[in-house]
């Protein structure tokens, strides 16, 4: 690009943002790479897809798509209010939890301010604080996961925010109870702390702490959760954050009143009601967790014990190349690091059955190959 | 409420926004008024819903709901590009225009700075000079609609952004050539101008100054419109933004990745591609102008010429009452202001023959009864 002509009227936190780098859709990739089989088992979405009630729900809806979304989410909230047993004004929508995270930080953090995460968090968190230009602070983990007293200790007079999430992606690590409790008994009252519960149904360890139940002795609480994961709606962009009714009055108020668009409110409305859909992907999930663990336990591959729908599998230093060598053969997976320790894992997530054959037969050639 | 908890850590120009009071939907209006006929002229639909090839593009996509949509919205920029022989690097997609007039704000503007728009504007405006704790100016309209001239001469060292709309909603007023390239040759290079032309395909008047004439001319200038009007996809959120590479760059560091869902991007891309639709859109809505316009002229009423899919008309001090009656008969239409002169009319959205007569069958009863 020639000369910038605005680098002195935008925003010097805004500059400061790194230039997001456009991908290719995967048709494209498929197209040039010649490609018959695809198994994209990059992004933790669901495999098998969502809903069929929901595909109905939004069929009878294609009428009426000159008419604007209701801007309340009105029968949304309702539903969501009575599944979770709260009340409406305890919920806030977002397009996607991305948009909830991000609205947390714009209403309780600007320049000066800090925002604490942990390092291999969801990048989400360090790019939010970027657009309010706060200061993020990584707080380094603990095998992979978040060190929870470290985080607490990293707490400021400038702290805002703390963004934690349980399970972690992309690691997949949790946290227990007790060191939950530690924690959040620690964090000063005023310090907002935003759980991001995006991965919440898939988790099976009976320690799992569970937000929702902190949220009436916690108002500085927030809880995210998203349809995108385990209601298969990662399409449709649909997230909500559940918390003490003024501060999710803060959050609505500079929520845009469509966001949620109306396909994707009827959506999330009708997935709900299909709890079983929810089960069957839940228990899709362990069964592909189980032979991707005995797999890799069989090729003697350290992994991190995920309780996501996801798993990151040691590779080394030549993780960049397995990763190539994968898209080769049609499988996609996710590089989680560009460099450090962490840039000899991939992450994967866990597909159908003959999809999660298709990247363990892969990596298995692969890594014979190169034996 | 109880006493607030969380005043002290809530940025302070957020708690000044003013909390927007939900209304209820349509379906539960109908329900509690007993109403079995509605005429909904409220919020400048497209009466005609979508194109049929928009329906059918959903409905192949159904099966996909599971996956992220494509981040970089690489089919659609591609379609718009084409359409509006532009590079894709001059296009920034939103969730919603609403979503790109806010993210111009949020990448130019902040505490202490100045945002310029005209008095009987787009309330959007207003709100996201709020949201980014910006000072609004509002420069008072001239004959209901921007008085270009005052707000270059309102533009300060302060004033970051001005928005302006052509044509105006809610008056449906329009700004010329000669009178735009006045105003845009006055505004010192570094203001962006964000120039809003939502309704910019039901213009009739030759007169009229289409911003994307002057975007090589001046870098500063932001083109935003929408495929919620004439391309009938309210329901689904899509806003473009067409300007100078550099800004639209900033523009894109905010934008959160997957701002545009599957949906909507498939729609909005196959919409493009039938423009019959579009041209049956103008069409539909000048006759229904003409029949309003005459039928106001009959009943000696006072209105705001209009170049938009709408029309205000002035029904004098009792306009909340006629508001309420046209509710009784199942017409619902915009009341524009609170308060001032402009209290005295109501928006009407031009609709189908059929919910255009039900409005003036209504309108005339309820005048009859009065007078």
């Amino acid at each position: 690009m020639s000369n910038p002509l605005f680098s002195d009227q935008v925003l010097s936190h805004v500059n400061r943002i790194e230039v997001y780098q456009p991908g290719k859709p995967i048709s494209e990739l498929q197209r040039e790479h010649n490609l018959f089989r695809i198994s994209k088992l990059a992004s933790n979405e669901n495999p098998l897809g969502s809903s069929p009630k929901v595909v109905k729900a939004i069929q009878s809806e294609l009428m009426n798509l000159g008419r604007y979304p209701d801007g309340n989410n009105y029968y949304l909230k309702q539903a969501l209010a009575d599944f979770l047993q709260r009340d409406v004004s305890q919920i806030a929508l977002g397009n996607g939890s991305n948009e909830l995270l991000e609205m947390a930080a714009r209403a309780f953090a600007g320049s000066g301010d800090e925002i604490v995460y942990s390092q291999y968090a969801f990048a989400v968190y360090a790019i939010s604080a970027q657009v309010v230009g706060a200061t993020g602070v990584e707080v380094p983990a603990k095998d992979w996961g978040h060190d929870l007293a470290a985080m607490a200790d990293a707490i400021t007079e400038r702290t805002k925010l703390v963004y934690l999430a349980n399970p972690n992606n992309p690691t997949g690590t949790f946290f227990g109870k007790t060191e939950w409790e530690d924690f959040i008994q620690k964090v000063p009252k005023h310090v907002i702390v935003v759980l991001d519960e995006a991965y919440t149904e898939y988790v099976t360890d009976p320690d799992y702490a569970d937000g929702l139940d902190y949220l009436d002795a916690y108002p500085n609480l927030l809880v995210s959760r998203t349809f995108s994961k385990a209601y298969g709606l990662a399409a449709l962009r649909v997230g909500y954050m559940v918390g003490h009714p003024e501060v999710i009055g803060y959050i609505n108020r500079i929520r845009e009143p469509f966001n949620i668009n109306h396909l994707a409110q009827v959506a999330a409305q009708t997935a709900l009601t299909d709890q079983a859909f929810v089960k069957k992907t839940v228990e899709l999930n362990q069964q592909g967790m189980v032979s991707l663990m005995r797999f890799f336990d069989d090729m003697d591959l350290e992994y991190i014990p995920s309780q996501g729908n996801f798993i990151c599998v040691r590779l080394g230093e030549s993780a960049p190349q397995v990763n190539q060598a994968l898209l080769a053969e049609g499988v996609i997976v996710r590089p989680v690091a560009k460099q450090g320790t962490f840039a000899e894992f991939l992450r994967v997530s866990i597909g159908l059955q003959k999809e999660n054959s298709h990247f363990m037969d892969a990596l298995r050639k692969i890594l014979s190959r190169s034996a």
